[in-house]
């Protein structure tokens, strides 16, 4: 019998570093998992690309798949939906393949309740000036949204303790490395794997 | 203040090679942590050191430490007792490093109802007929004790499922390198590490 994959949820507050450390986990080796790409609401930036980034779609796209339950997850956040399809991340699993879901904390919370055995990855900066710094030094967005940002963030972080693993974004390439091992050690769980032995056990 | 190490437990039947892949983990790069020497009334075997690869002990000594409540766990094994000094992994923990004990089954449990939040690896063989080779090819044991173990690893086996993880000793450098990643990840563990962020979450 075909083994499901493992449902990897990497996740943390906004301005963490979340897709830069995601993009160094997919650009490195040493991983054997699928990314599922998102889908979002918010105009695209420059530089990204549709499919590979972000699914870009509109409002009113994103809330008839709301309406149709093809959404493991979603959330609306500063006033755009982000969320992941349900298709592809099924389809990925019951091939044997983890999946690897870079999302909101909201959505995150949503998909431990639908998938409790999922590995839930917190993302965390190492303390809330750096967050600050990286969200101004981004450069995308007003006074009032960086101060929107940061209160969710200090409500995100609050919601670690929802999670399996904290990961401290303190370098990218070691925090990469870090979600790596923790997904690679996931696999050798006793209660993952103890079908695999049934018949030395029986 | 200065956070507790992990208790490493590494156990798993006798032959499938756990002390052989410990050996692997402490040679190379990549750990820090102690190993703790474990305690035996068994004879010396060619090549052993004293206080290296075991404290060689009479049973008068180890009894006389078991009944001063001198042992974090202890077992009886084909005759001999196997057992853990309490004072060095204790020491150890409360100065911030990791402690790595190599031991029985019997002796794990035990462990695990003292230090539940232990790290318990199961090293498992491929299969049982590449145990039985193994015990027979260390060529120190006669026909009853090696059917004597065959038939202990087989209750052993079964008792995997107390444990954290399970790891299969396929080629030794593998598995040295999945239980070094299995202690890494749990570094990451949220509830092991959440006090280090109470600062930014209160």
């Amino acid at each position: 019998m075909q083994e499901r994959g493992l449902l990897i949820v990497f996740s943390g507050p906004s301005g963490v570093g979340k897709g830069t450390v995601r993009k160094e986990i997919f650009e490195g080796h040493g991983h054997d998992f699928d990314y599922s790409v998102s889908m979002t609401t918010r105009p695209q930036r420059p530089g990204e690309v549709d499919g590979v980034d972000y699914f870009f779609r509109t409002r009113e796209e994103f809330e008839e798949m709301i309406k149709n339950g093809q959404m493991l997850e979603y959330a609306e956040y500063v006033g755009n939906y982000y969320g992941t399809p349900l298709t592809y991340v099924n389809e990925t699993l019951d091939s044997g393949k983890d999946v690897f879901l870079e999302i909101e904390v909201q959505g995150a919370l949503q998909v431990k309740e639908k998938v409790p055995d999922g590995v839930f990855i917190f993302l965390t900066p190492p303390d809330l000036d750096e967050l600050r710094d990286r969200i101004v030094g981004r450069g995308t967005d007003s006074i009032d949204v960086i101060d929107q940002r940061m209160e969710k963030a200090r409500e995100e972080i609050k919601l670690m303790s929802e999670y399996d693993y904290a990961v401290v974004n303190d370098e990218v390439s070691k925090a990469a490395e870090r979600v790596k091992k923790i997904v690679e050690a996931e696999h050798f769980r006793v209660d993952r794997v103890i079908g695999k032995y049934r018949a030395m056990i029986d």
